[in-house]
């Protein structure tokens, strides 16, 4: 096994020829020029991403990240721990939000167990990178750190062998973990230097009573991991085994010119980490939405990004990546087949 | 033939024993209440326009309302008034923005000539809705007014029957008509009462000076015709051909329980013609987005509704209909789908 690399050597994914080409071909489409707005700079975005004028999207995939947080045991979810178990159930049998939206849009799904308090046994669609000592998820971050180094470095590393292991372009991020809105909470705080207070949220709906005591828990968890300031540390000391393991996916996905689709808050915070050790792989990144969960869309605006929906979803899963997936199709059918003024015969503009 | 009713009966959509039974039914899924957010409240109100707990969607039906507009002789557009010819042919032939975004989704496409300067041979696809009189298009609003009262009822009586022919139980609105943004802001103004400075737009793309002259030469128009007050009177004396047979249309699918997804600025001027006259019929419209035409965004506040998407689109056709569509599918699918936590075996919240 080689040494970990905490990067993947990326291709350059700005090119100013082909950035042009695709540009003269949208603006010859038979419409005003930019009048299909957002969907035009995606197809740009897209074709840029695949280094193609003439971009395409094949079988995507679509992967919730599981994992538990020992944080949880903290009462920080308005959910018990057990959930996480019991929705990888869900998704296995197609029930859940995701599964209902990624059937709709032919998105094949993968259940990452990245370290659920459980023993599944073997299924199609779950893939096994439980991380050794962290079978049962994370440890408690306000306790000790989250993970130990090593366990981060494998849960990436894992993270990376799955997507490159996954047929198909474009990566769907999704996950699942009661407690991942804390851990996710902590990484925004110390990653963006915002206030905690504006990091966290009610999660999966806590009262006020739940988010004054998730507040203070993670106000502890945050001043006890003081010193975690670079991206990795800060993502063993106070994340989580799903979110490491989406961290490496991130990376293996912008390697091989995958599309990414960034699902919520929790998914963010993956890119977030991932775009703190290398920025140049947010030219890979789609935005699906702005959630419900306030602190998120503070967190695209500090990342610089702008998302495609805004739906008030708080579900996470990848639903709202799933949700924002025809779009994406929709981008790259108009480069492919609308007509141009030339061949439809319409005449240009007067003025 | 019977004489024009101005409005059709509607069945009551608001129906409190329905609508509490599909909010328990989303309650029990399995996710956090009220965490698919607007996605949820579109199922509700999919069930409430089909007054069934269980609504599907079936054999959705986009309709293009195309005619000509005499003012735009005024050049109030910065494209030559033959584009609305060429771009029906563009249609028939599939190579518009609209046909590419309905192929994808599985939206039958039909063009209504409402009154297009062109005589078209008889196409799959192609409804002939013209006119007597106004075969050619709508007079010049700044010179009289845009139709007889006749010619309007007629109009409005032509977009009836056009929905009541056609399969399916959802209508998707769209348009096309070189000068339609002009007549739109015409009727927003006298509609809404605001400026008409607020109302205008650069449509298809006008620089700064043709929107200055825009603005002046729809001042003209709407000073001549300030006693054209009621809806239907500012309809015809203002509005276009395509516009009031949309009217009809929105009505007509009102009356049958269709769900209706509105486009851009100048479906909504139908929308709110009709409204102005009924508006309980607001409770079956779906507003798909809110156009980059920046007097759009004000309409649909003074609408009270909100758009589903936001992605600067300006380019009319049902295009941004035709975008949204899937996430009503998404919507029923939710409601038909989804496990519930009793179903999935899932604990409930803790607290």
């Amino acid at each position: 096994m080689s040494p970990f690399a905490p990067t993947l050597p990326l291709p350059a994914f700005d090119d100013a020829g082909l950035r042009s080409r695709v540009q003269a071909a949208l603006d010859v489409k038979t419409k005003p020029k930019g009048a299909l707005g957002r969907l035009e700079a995606l197809a740009l975005q897209i074709a840029l991403v695949q280094g193609d004028a003439s971009p395409r999207l094949v079988n995507p995939q679509l992967v919730v990240f599981a994992a538990d947080h020992g944080i949880a045991a903290r009462r920080v979810s308005a959910y018990p721990a057990e959930v996480t178990r019991q929705m990888v159930l869900n998704f296995l049998a197609g029930g859940a939000a995701v599964s209902v939206l990624a059937r709709q849009h032919g998105i094949a799904v993968t259940v990452a167990d990245c370290g659920v308090d459980a023993d599944f046994p073997a299924a199609a669609g779950l893939a096994c990178l439980k991380v050794r000592g962290a079978e049962r998820g994370s440890a408690d971050a306000s306790a000790g750190p989250a993970m130990s180094p090593e366990q981060c470095r494998v849960a990436i590393a894992q993270g990376r062998d799955l997507v490159a292991a996954l047929p198909g372009n474009a990566l769907l991020l999704g996950e699942m973990g009661i407690g991942n809105s804390s851990a996710a909470a902590l990484l925004m705080a110390r990653l963006t230097g915002a206030r905690l207070a504006d990091c966290v949220g009610r999660g999966t709906g806590l009262d006020d009573l739940g988010l004054a005591h998730k507040r203070s828990v993670l106000e502890h968890a945050l001043a006890r991991h003081a010193d975690a300031l670079a991206p990795l540390q800060a993502l063993a000391a106070l994340g989580g085994l799903e979110i490491a393991s989406m961290v490496g996916a991130v990376q293996q996905a912008a390697a091989e010119r995958r599309v990414i689709v960034v699902d919520g808050f929790i998914s963010t915070a993956a890119v977030a980490v991932a775009a703190a050790l290398q920025p140049a792989l947010l030219a890979c990144c789609v935005f699906s939405h702005r959630s419900g969960e306030a602190a998120h869309g503070r967190w695209l605006e500090a990342l610089g990004v702008q998302p495609l929906l805004d739906l008030d979803l708080r579900l996470g899963e990848g639903s709202g990546a799933a949700l924002a997936w025809p779009l994406l199709v929709s981008a790259v059918n108009i480069l492919a087949q609308m007509a141009s003024f030339e061949s439809a015969g319409i005449s240009r503009r007067v003025s």
